[in-house]
């Protein structure tokens, strides 16, 4: 069976993922390749490394372009999906790499994004562990078989749930005191021309940004890890700009409830993603780094226990585009469709 | 008047550094330059930007060859300094780069270094606030002046330090649960060669170190934080290390005591480092950058309420080894023989 | 038909891309990882990327190791392979991305290695025209098929021969005046742990090696041009350091002979490869950028003509551990055996 | 006394470099800091790293609020410096960072820049050895004596005229095939916001461009080097984008005239900078490197004499923003009004 796809927004880093990946897929074949203001172009003057597709043309992202594919990829400024997908049959499976259906709160929606919400997907983050109140054991993934609306989750909170998940599903985390402070390569701002994102601005420098609460993950991520523990989680999250393209490296940390100790700790993540194929709890000693996840929809993970702050702190590291973009999708693709989860998406990371 | 200085462990990005700035200070004459395995180099070929010096021969690391000098700088491993200050008369003073003398209680030293400690010095952060027990209002600068051994504080602890001192001295932070995580260049772990520090490991990539409380830098936070609330303050510390030679970027949050809100905030660090030459909290709206300071013995500072999680957030930027280093030291040094503070330390940060 | 490969050198940088490969070659089973010094340890302790090869344990370096495979390849120190080679039967297809076997002149071998010649094996560069003597229109490929002995070229003269042959082999360059300058990114220096190669040095920093004829890749290039003239090239090559760490972009430059004009250059380079799947020469106006091959076995070509000065400026882009190494290898490996010649090697760069 | 300066361009990258040297010239008071779009700005909003300037108010760049200074430094874009210089005194010093009055031949101007030549200012690169016809042993230098029109050097014309001039000025070079290339920071692109300078873009990444002979700094090198050899010199210029904020490497090599020897070549390099202050050729065996130069008005130079190619290669690394733009200019201000030529230039390369 050969699956056909569209891919919106394929000048920008998110679409290009997508096509980057797609075009090893073995089940799939690309179908239109659609954008805005790059409309009419050859592919390669905007993604001059898919050379085999070098010559295809960008059609105008319009519902009949994307029509008649059984996938559609959305890579669309926030707010310009929900029209789009509602074009769209609903036997197409459309997923949207934007925000605008990752949320289940319409009031932190507007909050954060001023906008009328348009509606929750099932959040594409196969991994996630539901927690006691979603059924112990039980992870995220089987909400995305069959399904035909995914919402890809935010490359920050992929890395963030993925690091304290575990640890919220099993009980063992006090809710009231998350701190997350996350470094992204440049990438996660997408390909806006702004100066700020000058290589002469972030080569060699590091800054933070969204401090305070205000980065538009922050409501996502409290999402994710207050479902798991089933009662609410307070996040300070605070996201930083470093000098590389790709890659998040997260360290999450939040106050461990009374009694606990580093075993138990251990055992929840570890239980938490043994079965799992792309995310993974390192060896004891051994600390992420995100060049051991470039290119690839790998995500690694290492905990200690700080006795002393009386504080489990976690460090996961993805590359924002894959794992935590393009990749996820993908795999929620597969899931949904039924394709083996990993297809397309067997790429280690390119290091060093 | 002019002042006459020898540098140990010249060899070493710290050396370097102290040699870089004096060689435009304005009240001092370069004298000895020491160092061990390179002894009988000339310094142009360990330390080729220093182009002036470049004909100076490195010798050995010796009480002769360091006597005889106003001040002498220690750029040695931890554990060197004690034997070497020793044998200098109590008149010269000597300025220790390294850790050696930094912490007052004993047995946190043996903790993190295991072996005796050395004894306590002068910290040489002139900026920090004592707080209420150290008196309101008054500085670190003032237990500098004539002094005649100074300890450097790391460079995680002075971007830790001069991040969030204000608000535990005004006495609006909670003591016991403070999250750092600091973002540094890989000049920070020394010329030491290693694997992981090899240029193909670390650009493109973020990892964290030291975690779990392990880092030797952890206690040197806690006690500063400690002194300025006049209680003891509990820190979970995170180091990571980023692509980029220089700079550290500290991203410091603490809980907020309850009736405190953003103006009184802002005032106490607005006035802990309104006339300060080199701490600058930056106005609103502008958050720290490393490439705004790299260079220079300046510190940028920006802060954040965050209500929703009751919580300040500090972003400081520095380079380690200007103002976290090498700087440091000399701004002490001009503090402890009465010459202008700012003497030879006027370069601006070198940006892009 | 399933090929087993074994892997020697695999703590190094060239060893760890071969086994990247690998892991998604279709037709091949990965059998023996081995080095030397790190022999006993797992794999993933030294290539914490490779995740699904994470828990192999590296064996020691021997024939009796590396024994029993389809294949072995040889990523070890020049002088290395002739013994290993040697000690393997016939049969085995030997891979050697050393250096040991690639010139054919010994004493240019030893002017430059100061060591006996080896031999000299099929030359791993299948791209790479034959020129007039060789026969017209044909490819180094031809050589490979059923071959038992293969030279991988060095990453240098991989980006440098693709660049400048097409001209050669056509007749439309003269031959006494090559200048070639690259820019390589810091993995081809390899895993070896010296103070130039650290992170804090290369970092925004670039820097020349080897300046005046002296790095070892200048008699291979010259060699290469020199059979697709049909008359002895001179080449004039200098290396240089840029702080990335993967990627040659790759500078060449020959006079172009009277009456040639820009067309007929054109159409010799695109001749050359416009059948070829990884050597893309780009279109007008487009220029090579060595972030459109990272991790993949592409090579992006595209020249110029200068009237004014009378020289054709050929640029092209290459990942040196991929085309530049691993990837060439498991593509010779693939004509050798009679595999799909594309087989595992279908990765695009990763970009941005 | 003291010399008042107006910096126009300010918000850019040249003129915020201008500006960090100023603020520490000993003789130099900044008077009017002008732009256009960002006129009515705090400097500290768009130089944050100009910490003792931050609350300067950005003015309109008119020439009423340049005139009345005793030097006006122009950071313009290419063609509107004309017109500024001629509505100020002729008694004002007006020093250009701009291309505008850069060449001597008017038709050499248009067909690289379209549009009328504005006329030829004395070229502001002291340390240019003047050649046989200019007088031998002279230097450019002297003719900036008491100018009050100055065209700073382009920054790749002037690491290419430091490295190959002592070589032509002494009669030792063939004129008729130069080849060049050189390896830039992306400031030298300037603060202009594209896409292929994000970060993103640049970060792991070589590229060439203007390949051909298309950049116009060709012809600024041919005027130089000719002027030098006192004959039509020949070049062939590949300037590259590099991953680094700042700094020049560049590759200049020339056929060497028949029975000249190694001797010789160091003895004209030698002798033509033995006595400057700010260009260093280095010793035997050392090579530059741009960190050796970083925010330093330094260049660093050496030569290899490749006998087998009968080429000399010349390396030379500067800081295109110091050397290269505003430290070249502040040094020619210098000169030109009888201060210390190396006044406010005393800072050293920022390494590592």
């Amino acid at each position: 069976m050969t699956i056909t796809a569209a891919v919106s927004g394929a000048s920008g880093y998110a679409g290009g993922e997508v096509l980057r990946l797609l075009a090893n897929h073995p089940d799939v074949e690309i179908g239109a390749i659609t954008a805005h203001s790059s409309a009419g172009s050859r592919l390669g003057e905007l993604q001059p490394h898919l050379l085999p597709l070098a010559d295809r043309v960008i059609v105008e992202t319009t519902t009949d372009n994307l029509a008649g594919h059984d996938v559609v990829f959305l890579a669309l400024p926030h707010g310009a999906s929900a029209e789009v997908a509602a074009a769209l049959p609903d036997s197409t499976l459309v997923i949207d790499a934007g925000a605008d259906h990752r949320l289940e709160d319409p009031e932190a929606w507007f909050r954060f994004y001023r906008s009328e919400h348009a509606g929750t997907w099932p959040y594409g983050l196969p991994e996630l562990p539901l927690g006691e109140s979603g059924g112990a054991g039980r992870k995220q993934r089987e909400k995305l078989l069959g399904a035909r609306r995914i919402a890809v989750p935010g490359c920050y909170p992929t890395s963030a749930l993925l690091a304290l998940t575990p640890g919220f599903a099993a009980g063992l985390l006090e809710p009231d005191d998350v701190v997350i402070v996350s470094a992204s390569g440049t990438s996660g701002a997408g390909k806006s021309v702004k100066a700020h994102l000058l290589g002469s601005e972030v080569m060699g420098s590091m800054s933070p940004y969204g401090v305070g609460g205000g980065h538009r993950h922050t409501p996502e991520i409290e999402q994710g890890l207050s479902n798991a523990a089933g009662e609410p989680v307070t996040v300070s999250f605070t996201p930083t700009l470093a000098p590389m393209s790709r890659g998040i490296l997260t360290t999450a940390t939040a106050r461990v409830k009374a009694d606990v100790g580093v075993a138990s700790l251990r055992a929840a993540w570890e239980s938490a993603y043994g079965d799992e194929q792309f995310v993974h709890v390192l060896p004891s000693g051994q600390w992420p780094a995100t060049q051991m996840v470039i290119g690839s929809n790998n995500a690694v993970i290492q905990l200690a226990f700080d006795e002393h702050a009386g504080r489990v702190i976690v460090s996961s590291a993805i590359d924002n585009l894959t794992k935590g973009t393009a990749g996820g999708a993908i795999q929620s693709m597969n899931i949904a469709l039924g394709l083996n989860e990993g297809a397309g998406l067997n790429q280690l990371g390119v290091a060093p």
